[in-house]
């Protein structure tokens, strides 16, 4: 059983929720994933839980990160192939994580009032219906049982960034920063792969960032690790979950490189480069 | 079994009052409230186990902010009339919980040795006294055998600001302000029903705010969630514990509204305060 | 079982760190002493667990500050004296906590495939490497199991400041600032009745602090607890751990005092000092 959400470690809003759940399955095993995920930010926390989850248990895991909470927003359970039940707001939070589990199998609509707190409160559903709900399912409950089936392609998607992969160039987005300052993209190493034929650990690449219509070029190699660049030399590397990532030895590549959520960078290697500048120019 | 404190989750003082626990009492299942209480805030903590403690299941709770340490306060464990008991120093951080746990049944003083880390440091009684008498009364331990009972008239108090209720005007003072921005109000719901009769959600309220003798109104409305007003939209509601708040839409109140803890808010309906202010000019 | 890390409360690392050892070992009791270790600092690490350890149950523990993860650094797991495992990269980091569990017993090389996770990224030994590690030896696994021994002479040492003890002197260095804003010494309390031959608490003793060639004296009491000395006032007292540290009752002693790690301190009674002074002067 796992518990995410953006509630803060300071306000005691998490542990309530795993208090609920003792209450109703005293012998789960709990892990707290993260509770700092930035306030609203539904696609970090999506980001947390495609990383975590694949190393949870099979269970049942509740994800809330929710500003929509009050709203017409479904509370909905989710089955994966893998065996999982996730938990939390239809608004994409739970769908890039159940598609690494094995994609979703079927979705339930959390409704039924014997699986709830006696009463809901409209700005706490995390402790009023999903944790609840995902202590009934982390004993057995059928998840038939927590209310009425919803068409699986009525759930609200994520909308991660599109990568864009062409023969010696792959576009991709900086998704987010991590508290060393590395850099996580939107690609994955077999976006990069695919796209630079032949390109292998070592190799030099360029990164071409768009800073409000002035391009600049970051040079970096594409390395298996921190320890074969330079102290303080950029890299371009694959994270521990086979996602591409920009980092600074025992530096913080955010802050040295000035990037950040959202910016589009552009990866080749210098010899594609200037065959593209070349046709630029042409 | 419970645990909160103002220690910080980067020293190691909380995991070590656990390990305490757990080598006396193994089989506890321990939730940390919060530890990042801020710094020798008594009120806050207090605030936050009234919070917290309805939620968890009864058991042992200790509770740790405690500016007087190495000092003449007392070491207390409170029974209260739900079956939990509540330890930790006696500086009004565990009253108003305990109230709300149906009041206090009786308080003992922690004194006996048997029952405390073989050696006391003047400056961790959390790892030293109150884990292991925590630890202990989780256990079965009879509250008498923790050391002399204690009047529990002499139990300090919090100080908590009185709200005053009138008819047509509530004034009450924020206590809190949550990672959000929310600010928690002293009242609760019912002094606001109480005060402005005849109140629905979706009227109009204004909040009369005393800045160094300048007074700045906010309107805004009671509203039963956030969904209810529109984006970036100020509201009064009752938070999910049935505490008076005011809020912003997918926003931060305490920076919009530029409010905090300790200032003094009278609520009041637009047509009831044109009469005060009448009354006033009268 | 304990985990110790520099990965921060915000990212996932450390919970799934423990999701494999709950896979490996579902009945560990398992604590987090701190994940929020400053980055890549070896030695606040090592000074956490030499705090936390001798308070945890006998173990394993997991500890990873792992600046040169995916370099030829070697990982390890070391058997102490007192009977724990304590498992992480061969940097320093877990050697002061070993000699204070009784010392080094032995050590291996954590190699073998079988105690891993499948894939060992390059990047998140702690997760593939030291999680699985830990938890097969909270498990029972023999120690020599795991790899093959090293010398113990071989395992790289952390590199504390040197405490100077002189008749009537003390030079110690500021190790670490807690969140409390007090600074914690390299000097123990031996260390300081060693060298002040008699002192007892109440005595005034003076702190003489080079601030790049400049020296400045910081006049305070050698106290049991804060409440020995009046609001405001800075004490130096022996913290929870045995250990010298300069504190502001109800303050912040690295901000009213201005000093931080690495700051070399002398700390004499005034009586002696005045000797010195005159010396030097002679």
């Amino acid at each position: 059983m796992s518990l995410l959400s953006d509630w803060g470690a300071r306000d005691p809003s998490a542990a309530i929720c795993k208090a609920v759940v003792m209450g109703i399955a005293p012998d789960a095993l709990i892990v707290d994933i993260t509770h700092e995920v930035d306030k609203y930010k539904v696609r970090h926390g999506a980001l947390m839980l495609w990383c975590a989850l694949p190393f949870m248990p099979v269970g049942a895991h509740m994800a809330v990160v929710d500003p929509g909470v009050g709203t017409a927003r479904r509370p909905v359970a989710i089955e994966t192939a893998r065996g999982d039940f996730l938990v939390g707001p239809d608004n994409g939070l739970l769908l890039p994580a159940a598609e690494r589990l094995g994609g979703v199998v079927r979705a339930h609509l959390i409704e039924n009032a014997q699986y709830r707190l006696p009463v809901v409160s409209s700005t706490f559903h995390g402790r009023d219906l999903f944790a609840p709900a995902a202590a009934h399912l982390a004993l057995g409950l059928p998840l038939e049982s927590i209310g009425p089936e919803l068409p699986t392609e009525s759930l609200a998607n994520v909308g991660w960034t599109p990568v864009v992969a062409a023969p010696g160039t792959l576009d991709t987005t900086v998704i987010y920063r991590d508290t060393f300052g590395n850099l996580k993209l939107s690609a994955l190493t077999g976006d990069l792969l695919g796209a630079l034929d032949g390109i292998a650990h070592g190799d030099d690449v360029v990164l071409t960032v768009n800073d409000a219509g002035r391009q600049r070029q970051l040079a970096m190699k594409w390395a298996p690790t921190f320890g074969e660049v330079a102290l303080g030399d950029h890299l371009l590397y694959e994270d521990s979950y086979g996602r591409l990532c920009i980092a600074q030895n025992q530096g913080n590549a955010a802050l040295s490189l000035q990037l950040g959520e959202g910016d589009l960078v552009t990866i080749a290697r210098p010899a594609d480069l200037a065959g593209n500048l070349d046709q630029a120019a042409g």
